[in-house]
């Protein structure tokens, strides 16, 4: 423990001036979740008091202005922003996020513990604390090699350090509940452990929970939620790029259970995140949803800091880190300002950039003979649901050879290892709507392979093509036409200011809407190898039952 | 962290009998604050599940009986029972307890560390989990020296031991407030602090939670719990033998900050324990002041469990500590058995009897000039509150030599040093109605020199020869007739089954009844040398005036 300084006592007895003042507030009492008229003063980042009888070496007048905790997002992996940690704090910070709770599992599919290193280091000298689980599921199964296999003794070497809090969501359920001695001595390493438990009920639920995790954040109905709230799991409310959960899950949150409930983004591009927000966002958005605003504060601030053991924040009182924005209105929230200990957002702009870490894409184009299928009758065909990352397993009539059906929207889908060994998967996908072209990515949830989709094996292959030219990307080809985003991190983050990104992401996404395909194909297309997800999926080894969990034959 | 068994987890999933199923309970739902009509399996002390469809090598219908979390004291001194450790234990598990914090300052401040490790010692064997917070003002303050003194270097051989939670209450308010460097070394030795604020409001109210304390139990308005839960605060709310709080903080208490409310009884004594109970009558009395039965019980719970990251226990579920009571009713909450660790707490009597900590008595009956006052005029008057440990600072006109001056209800209230210094200090106390004979008694917080007030010098001397001659005690003597409940473990604690301590503890309140007294009249004299409690104290000086942190003369 840091011994308190006798300096900040005695400027919170109002014996020496505040470094601030901001006067004529309306601060929230995430305690109660009230709202109380008053100044805060603070000093070296630290809240030194709440009242009306402090002085600063400056002040200003807030002029009524609601001032709430910073914000916090209880599960997110920075990767999928697509940006590098650094940029995303920037980014987020002006939305009034503090503090998020990361899981580097991607970087960690691809480089191993390199990549939580290459992690660790962007924590520094950004406007929003950026705290870490070990990534708990690398690979995401056995079967799903990637870069790297991370066992317990791999992750031991980071239990303690500065900046890591527990162990990431633990995604093997059928590893859970079968007692595998290396997940339960994964379980074993840290005190606080994320949960990753789409559907579980009933008794495989409790196993789970007895196991070690004690939260989730794939709850996607009312009655799920309840359960799980029940059994005594922490519920992460989530709100991504492709997960919508808060319109389901807010019935679920009452007063009683709001100290249990915090929200998560889990994966968001950056061009959402520029555009709509953050946790702002997730707060706008349950408000919307007839959660009172109070409620929904509470849980993007103390409750979320309370899960993780974080007694430093989430509540503007003495003591505690100054990390709060500045808000219009508790039922419209638009961050107005955001302060990190202390100190306005924009002022940390301009830190050194860490080299990225280089890409490991080890594989050519295939052939196609590669991704040729063959067949003809009842086929299995991944179904897309809009909003949700689960799929369906669809059955079809097909006759292969006359794929893709544009008629019935049913296209290839192809997965090609990155790490040199050769292997390549097709399958069939339902809900991508693409009238021609084709989109690949070296994003694929959690292995990172190349995942490709499209109207044709030419454009399909030219979009693989254009990922691997660029050294990892996101790519759209329609005939002579190639979009590339790059992604020079790893393969999986740009080292592009979050508006370029954006820039390319808007570029890539008038490339989809050009071909016809649904809003956001590339945040649906990096889940479809993602194996711990029901119901049906593709990895480089084809089509994968995930809820019988075996590889199963396109054609059945 | 302990490593999940693969074998609880089978049995959580239904693949194994758990060891006992608890049929057709309603089970509380400590989460959302509900019930849930269900089963509860428990294998090897834990919780494996609860639902419909678990077997049990032994099974018990319920019949509809309400199952709640076992309950837990969030701050008790176990000495002011009376009871050794494993009495207390057994006591109050009869009652729904199954775990206390404690904080063992009154035989630190007798014994020092030799007074921690005999409590330490007294978890083993109990139904009740003994949690202890490390005392963190040995002596109170400074001035009140007793039979040892716990610096930071000494309380630190006790951080990480199994059994110590945090540090202590932290009544050094003022030394909390100037900075001392002891204190804030203290502070800073553990993540969890108590605190101890009587009427601390504002600026200093705020340097004090900066400095570390994040929880109060000296609260007795509603006000004074609403500004410390806004400033982060964890709420415990009292009810003592003395201290009862209940009533004045229930409106405090809300569904939003139910979960940073907790119950504690500080100071009871085996009598009150036996007839009325623990934590049970705390909620009893909750309910009956308007609270809803569940935030009570989720107070008594989950609340105090996550106050300390108890993450093990506070809630029915999964993974979690099988300690559970059954009761009749949520609102009359009378507990009809108790299971600690799965088990009945009735089988977990006759453990072996730890050797009591030698008394350390070294002093003698003082003579009738150390306990003379001389003056004439307005004097300064020590003035009891009905169900409070605070005092009034009252001005009587007096005269000395006209004591006891039992139309006025004017005793004589004396402290004599029992650590071989010889130190005696008189002064005058209104509220104990005593119309004849004395009581004295080798416990007063916290240096526990011996204490006695009456109606009469003689009585007086008698009452405090009794307890040197039972080697510490209580005494009530009214002429010839002498009654003691000798306490032989460190003149605080006695050996004595519950049950015997009562029935001693029924002789000297009818003694005291025949006196005319007020009821109670032992638990208020052991708090008036307590220095750290406003306004106007009794110390083997003299007078303390606490407000101004100083000693004062009886005549103005």
């Amino acid at each position: 423990m840091d011994r308190p300084h006798a300096d900040l006592i005695r400027t919170a007895r109002g014996m020496e001036p505040a470094d601030v003042v901001y006067r004529n507030a309306l601060i929230f009492d995430a305690f109660s979740c009230s709202w109380e008229a008053g100044d805060l003063a603070v000093k070296s980042g630290i809240i030194v008091g709440i009242g009306r009888s402090y002085r600063g070496v400056r002040e200003r007048d807030l002029q009524g202005a609601y001032l709430v905790p910073g914000l916090i997002d209880a599960h997110v992996h920075i990767e999928s922003s697509l940006l590098v940690p650094q940029e995303y704090a920037r980014l987020v910070a002006l939305h009034g996020t503090t503090t998020v709770i990361a899981d580097p599992h991607e970087i960690a599919n691809v480089c191993g513990a390199d990549g939580i290193e290459y992690m660790l280091a962007g924590r520094s000298g950004v406007p929003v604390d950026i705290l870490y689980m070990l990534p708990s599921c690398v690979p995401a199964t056995p079967r799903d090699i990637g870069g790297a296999t991370l066992d317990a003794r791999a992750l031991s070497g980071f239990v303690g350090r500065e900046g890591i809090l527990g162990l990431g969501e633990m995604m093997n359920v059928p590893g859970v509940l079968a007692g595998d001695p290396g997940i339960l001595e994964k379980c074993a390493l840290t005190r606080i452990r994320d949960g990753h438990a789409p559907l579980l009920s009933g008794t495989d639920l409790n196993a789970y929970i007895l196991a070690g995790p004690d939260s989730d954040h794939e709850c996607t109905t009312r009655e799920e939620a309840e359960e799980k709230l029940r059994r005594g799991m922490y519920l992460f409310v989530r709100e991504g790029s492709t997960e919508k959960n808060i319109a389901a899950l807010v019935p679920a949150i009452t007063p009683c259970n709001v100290s249990r409930c915090s929200f998560c983004t889990d994966d968001c591009h950056a061009d959402l995140l520029a555009r709509e927000g953050h946790i702002d966002r997730c707060i706008k958005k349950a408000v919307s949803c007839g959660l009172e605003p109070e409620l929904a504060i509470r849980m993007a601030t103390l409750s979320a800091a309370e899960r993780f053991g974080l007694s430093d924040r989430g509540a503007l009182a003495p003591g505690r880190r100054a990390d709060f924005c500045i808000v219009d209105d508790p039922r419209t929230f638009t961050v107005k300002e955001t302060f990190s200990r202390g100190k306005p957002v924009a002022e940390y702009a301009g830190q050194p950039a860490i080299p990225p870490l280089s890409s490991t894409l080890r594989c050519t184009t295939p052939t196609r003979d590669q991704i040729r299928l063959a067949g003809n009758g009842p086929a299995r065909v991944i179904g897309l649901v809009p909003g949700q990352i689960i799929t369906e397993s669809l059955t079809f009539e097909i006759n292969a050879s006359a794929l893709p059906d544009l008629r019935r929207d049913l296209l290839k889908v192809v997965v090609c290892n990155r790490y040199g060994r050769g292997l390549v998967g097709t399958g069939i996908v339902h809900g991508f709507g693409l009238a021609a072209g084709a989109i690949a990515a070296s994003v694929s949830h959690d292995a990172h392979n190349i995942i490709a989709a499209g109207a044709g094996d030419d454009a399909i292959l030219a979009a693989v093509d254009a990922v691997i030219r660029a050294g990892g990307g996101m790519a759209a080809v329609q005939g002579p036409e190639i979009m590339v985003l790059p992604l020079d991190c790893a393969g999986l983050m740009s080292t592009l200011p979050a508006s370029g990104v954006v820039t390319k992401l808007d570029a890539l996404r008038a490339a989809t809407v050009k071909m016809g395909g649904i809003a956001d194909p590339f945040m649906y297309l990096s889940f479809l190898a993602l194996t711990v997800i029901p119901a049906l999926r593709i990895t480089d080894r084809g089509l994968f039952d995930s809820v019988a969990f075996r590889d199963v034959t396109v054609f059945c």
